[in-house]
């Protein structure tokens, strides 16, 4: 197989932990015998710094004309005094809605080398945690009409059926490969918009019948994340309600340095990336944590190029590296041993 | 002080709970020479019973003459079947809205005594938690415009700075009884009613200089709940991502049936309920827990009457009964001595 990769950097720490997927992406290649190939694009507070703005027409366009792209992470201190159209993170948005990216997977996987750092208690991770949050990604309250006077503001949520049933459906898509369970979250009691969402899934639901579902009000869904994650496999909410529940279930794992992301086209194109943030602090010190992005490349296989075994072997490689006591600074607990970046990307390489 | 208290107990437990809270109510008063008359009146199913509206003007009129009102717990499956204008929770926005309750305070607090009840690593809780999220309840997105065509939907968050500055001050006001830390929590990288929200904390702190402020963005603040819930004292945020977050800490301390709520106006008068529902299967049968109605009439004698040593006292007087290991069914754990709703009532009037 041959695949050509747009490769966006980024800010901070992004360079340091994309440079060490690109090894292990590489390295999983020439096992393979496939040819993956990348060209690198300015995103974020790089962009502006290079040309001033935060996602040049270059890089949209670069992006679009590969099979999938790789981004590290965007944003820090240096650009947040900046007017809000060129804040770095206005990148992510532009991507995401120029690529008409809709669908964001955001699995929350608890490893159980790691399970130290979950703040739960040990009887309610049980075995561990392994679920996956479906976010729509580009309609709802972040990307409907607003507006502001001097002393009022307003924002709109709003959803098509449309844009409701490509996003479940995925999702039911996703839940039969995984244990056939699907719970969606909204705000029925309530919200219009919510109600629409629930006559979907429950339209939709027709055309998956193997897939058992259940419906949370999202506040319910927040205080159930706590109580006992383990009840959910795959959920499947709105963009705002998806934002907060996706960051809190990754939280719960308590190692948000190990966890990718995935955000969607209908067909198989993807971004991958993951879910920290630039960190500039620790950018250029070999200290960043490379696995969230290295998993990022295994998601971008599997999803994107339909490489399970290719996958399955990045995934593998990760878990082995963990066995064998390695753990960068964030990860790491005492008996442990403490390496840096680079040697991480590369340990995981050589185990595939 | 002489104070007049509206009483609604509602449906399912409602009636035994508030019993039970009366009976502190009337001790706390003996003890410290208050004199605290009542008056009951019907709302939710027990008002649809009764004369088949949730919440008749009746109601409404005797909570608006008096000093503030005690709620048990409205709703039950007997009458889920009815219109939505004609559930029983319909009273409840009827009472904040008819009442002009836009202040809601919703403590979560973890003793010491039922740790093994909360779902976070003991490293994590340390010596208990003590946060308390302050909700704006009558405007955003759960009161905006709404609309339906078949195939799509909307929903309007929007604020005005006078809704807004209400309830911030109100949370500098409690951040200065407390440790002096508020946390405003909104997604102001995105949303114009959160960039208001910011820009009115932002102004008002300045009549506040001895509170020390910091601002965190909804899915960060779902994450650092779980992370770290001892960052928190006082939180503040709009009426949905309050909803949220409140139940989220909420949960956080294992004990839903521990935790009273205050639903307040611009001046001292409230409405004070626990969160728990009604739950109608142990209604009558002396199981129910009334330690959240207890402390929610402690928080009625400290926000609405000014008491401070009188709530003291009554919160004392339930840690003194949990520490001597009386437990109502639902809190119950091995050891400890399983008692029912009246005696844990006289319990703790008698340990005042
Ligand atoms: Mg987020
Ligand atoms: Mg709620």
């Amino acid at each position: 197989m041959k695949k050509h990769i747009a490769v966006v950097s980024g800010d901070g720490i992004g360079p340091d932990i994309v440079r060490e997927a690109l090894k292990v992406l590489f390295a999983v290649g020439a096992k393979f015998g496939h040819t993956f190939t990348t060209s690198s694009y300015l995103a974020g507070g790089a962009a502006l710094d290079a040309v001033g703005i935060p996602l040049p027409e270059e890089t949209l366009d670069g992006c679009r004309n590969s099979d999938s792209v790789l981004l590290g992470a965007v944003g820090g201190p240096k650009w947040d005094t900046l007017a809000s159209n060129l804040r770095p993170e206005k990148a992510l948005l532009g991507l995401r809605g120029g690529l008409g990216l809709f669908c964001n997977l955001r699995p929350a996987i608890l490893y159980k080398q790691l399970s130290d750092a979950c703040p739960l208690k040990a009887e309610i991770i049980g075995e561990g945690l392994d679920l996956m949050v479906v976010r729509e990604l580009t309609g709802g309250i972040y990307f409907g009409e607003r507006g502001r006077t001097d002393d009022a503001a307003f924002d709109t949520m709003a959803y098509t059926v449309g844009e409701i049933e490509r996003i479940v459906r995925k999702a039911f898509e996703i839940a039969q490969k995984r244990s056939k369970r699907l719970c969606s979250v909204d705000k029925a009691n309530i919200l219009n918009t919510s109600q629409l969402w629930r006559e979907v899934v429950k339209r939709v639901q027709g055309d998956y019948p193997d897939v058992e579902v259940s419906h949370l009000y999202v506040d319910n869904a927040a205080m159930q994340l706590v109580r006992n994650p383990r009840q959910f496999d795959v959920i499947v909410t709105e963009n705002m309600f998806g934002d907060i529940l996706s960051d809190e279930a990754s939280q719960i794992t308590g190692s948000i340095g190990m966890l990718p992301s995935a955000s969607l086209r209908e067909d198989s194109y993807g971004m991958y990336e993951p879910i920290h943030g630039s960190a500039p602090d620790i950018a250029g010190k070999d200290l960043a944590n490379p696995i969230a992005t290295i998993l990022s490349v295994a998601m971008m296989l599997r999803y994107s190029f339909g490489l399970q075994a290719e996958a399955d072997c990045i995934e593998s490689a990760v878990s082995k590296v963990l066995d064998n006591g390695y753990r960068t600074a964030d990860i790491h607990t005492p008996g442990m041993k403490k390496i840096g970046t680079n040697d991480m990307g590369s340990l995981i390489a050589q185990s595939l």
